[in-house]
C-alpha cells in the first residue's frame, strides 16, 4: 500500500515528521501560511541530531483546496488553530482517508469528530525537542518517538501502513489501542512543565533540579494520574518517577508553550489545561492544582511582559 | 496608666504607627537599622492621607541594649527577621511587658512564645497600605486600622490601654478576644493577593478584574477559608465577599510581599504560606492551591529574575 500523505502545519513537528517521510521517498504534500513562498524557493532545512537533510524541493500549497486528496492527514499545527480544521480538511479528505492529529492536549479529536462526523480520525502524541527556528528551517534538538492510535473510523490498517512508512523513514512508531490513555499519558508531563516553565519562566531543568518546584511538578504530576485514571486512562505506578527521571536527563528545554508566549503566540490553554479540568470534573474529579496554573496562563495570555 | 513604647523595626507600619503614638505625646523608643543615623539627625517624616507630619526629633537605637524597658513593644519588623527576636527582645522587657506582634502570617506568637517562655505575647493585624520610601520617610497611602488580640500572659489591661492611646493618635483600634480568628481572616487576604502579584507581576486591581484571576482569588481566599475553619476559625460566610468588594475600591497597590520582591528582599514565605499549609493539614485539611502558590514563591526567591 503506497500511501499519499498531507501535513497540515508545517512547523517545528510537521516540518521534521513531514520531512523524514518525503526524504524517504512517500509522497508528502505540505500546507504552509506564512513560509509558503520561501519554501516553494528553498525548501525545507531540518537540522536534526540525526543527520541533516535539506529537502530542495517540497510539495508546497498554501490553500487546502489546490492540494490532493491524500490518504493520510498529519495535523500538526498548534491546536489554537484547531476551528479552522472543519475547513481546511474537507478538500484533501478522500471516502478512505485518516485524519491523525500529531497534538497536544485532551478531546481534540471529539472536537474534531463534532466539526467533520464521518471523518476517520486517529492521535498522536510525539516524543520530541523541534523547532522552527525560520522559514523552512527546523531544528530538531532531541528524541523523536512517535505513538499514534485511532479514535474513530476504520484506520487500522493504514495507521500500520503510516507506523512501517514512519520506521523506514528512521522514526520510531509505537501503534497503541488505547488513545484516551496516551493522551494523559502525555499531559502528565504537559500540564506541569508547560504551563509553569511559562509562569516561572524557567527551563525544565531549573523547574526540576529546585526541590520547591520539583515537589510541584510531582504533585502536579500525580493530580494528572489521578484524573486520567477516574477518566479510563491506564497509568502506571511507575510512570511519574519515570518522567522525572527522563525529564533530569534531558537538555534543558523550553516546552511548546514557553516558545509560543515568549513568542507572543497563543497558548493551547484550552486544549492542554481547560479539557482536562473539564473531563475529570464530569467523571468527578476536581484536578484543583492544574487549575491554578491554568487560570495564571489564561491572565498571562492577556498580560504579556 | 502611661504606658512607654517600643518600636522593633521602623519601616512602612512601625514608621506609621510609632510615629503617630508619638506624635500624640506617648514615649515612643525607636529601633532602627540602616536608617539609624539618619532618623537620628532628620528624625522621622511622614507623609500621610491623613495629614503629613515630621518628628524632628525622635528616640533612636541601633541596638535594644541601649533601650530602656517599656511597657509595649510594637514588633513591626517582617517575619523573615524573627529569629532575631530571642536576642532584640529581652534587653527592653519587664515583668510586665507586653509584645505585639504587628506582623502577618500565622504561628508567629506561637515561635516567639517557645523562643521566650513566659513573655507576654498579643498579636496584632495592621489594615493598611504604607511605604517606606526613604530613611526615616514614610508613606501612608490609605487605611491604617489595627486590629489587636492578646495570646499568652496577662495582657488584658495594657492591651486596653495601647486601643485608647492609638485611638487618641488618631487610628482606629479594635480590640478582639480570638487572635487565631484575627490571623486567619487577614490571611483570606493576604495569601491570594500576596503570592499573585509576585508569581504574576500583577497589582491587585488587575488580578481582581481579569476573569481568570478573580477566579483563581476567590478560589484561594474559599480555600483559606475552609482551613480556617477546620483550624477554628470563626470567619463568616460573606467574608469572600467582603474582600473582593473591598479590594475592588481599593487604590491599584502592590502588597508588601510584592514590594519585597520588586526590591530583592527575602518573602513571609514561610509565615504566610508554609506555618498555615502545615497547621491546616495537622488538622486534616490540605490547602492544595495555596500549596502550588507557595512552592512557586520559593522557586522565585531562588530565581530572582
Amino acid at each position: 500500500m503506497n500511501l499519499t500523505y498531507a501535513v497540515v502545519g508545517t512547523g517545528g513537528i510537521g516540518g521534521y515528521y513531514g520531512g523524514c517521510l518525503a526524504k524517504a521517498g512517500h509522497p508528502v504534500h505540505f500546507l504552509l501560511h506564512s513560509d509558503y513562498e520561501y519554501v516553494l524557493q528553498n525548501g525545507l532545512k531540518i537540522d536534526s541530531v540525526r543527520g541533516d537533510f535539506h529537502l530542495k524541493t517540497v510539495s508546497a500549497y498554501k490553500d487546502s483546496h489546490d492540494m490532493p486528496k491524500c490518504d493520510v492527514v498529519l495535523v500538526c499545527m498548534k491546536t489554537t488553530n484547531n476551528a479552522m480544521l472543519k475547513d481546511i480538511l474537507p478538500p484533501i479528505l478522500h471516502e478512505n482517508s485518516v485524519v491523525v492529529l500529531v497534538q497536544n492536549g485532551l478531546n481534540i479529536e471529539y472536537e474534531l469528530s463534532q466539526a467533520l462526523p464521518d471523518t476517520t480520525i486517529a492521535g498522536a502524541t510525539a516524543f520530541i525537542c523541534t523547532t522552527k527556528v525560520g522559514p523552512g528551517h527546523i531544528h530538531h534538538a532531541e528524541y523523536g518517538a512517535l505513538t499514534i492510535a485511532p479514535y474513530c473510523g476504520d484506520s487500522g490498517k493504514v495507521l500500520k501502513q503510516v507506523a512501517e512508512d514512519f520506521i523506514s523513514a528512521g522514526v520510531s512508531v509505537t501503534y497503541a489501542d488505547d488513545l484516551n490513555s496516551v493522551r494523559w499519558k502525555k499531559l502528565v508531563w504537559n500540564i506541569p512543565y508547560n504551563g509553569l516553565t511559562v509562569v516561572l519562566n524557567a527551563a525544565t531543568n531549573e523547574l526540576t533540579f529546585n526541590p520547591s518546584t520539583r515537589k510541584l511538578v510531582i504533585d502536579i504530576m500525580n493530580e494528572v494520574v489521578t484524573a486520567g485514571r477516574v477518566c479510563g486512562a491506564s497509568i502506571s505506578d511507575t510512570f511519574v518517577d519515570k518522567m522525572i527521571a527522563m525529564t533530569e536527563k534531558m537538555t534543558p528545554y523550553s516546552p511548546s508553550m514557553k516558545l509560543d508566549y515568549d513568542a507572543r503566540r497563543p497558548m493551547e490553554i484550552r486544549t492542554m489545561y481547560s479539557n482536562p479540568i473539564q473531563v475529570a470534573r464530569a467523571a468527578g474529579f476536581e484536578m484543583k492544582k492544574t487549575e491554578v496554573i491554568e487560570q495564571q496562563l489564561l491572565f498571562l495570555a492577556e498580560h504579556k511582559v
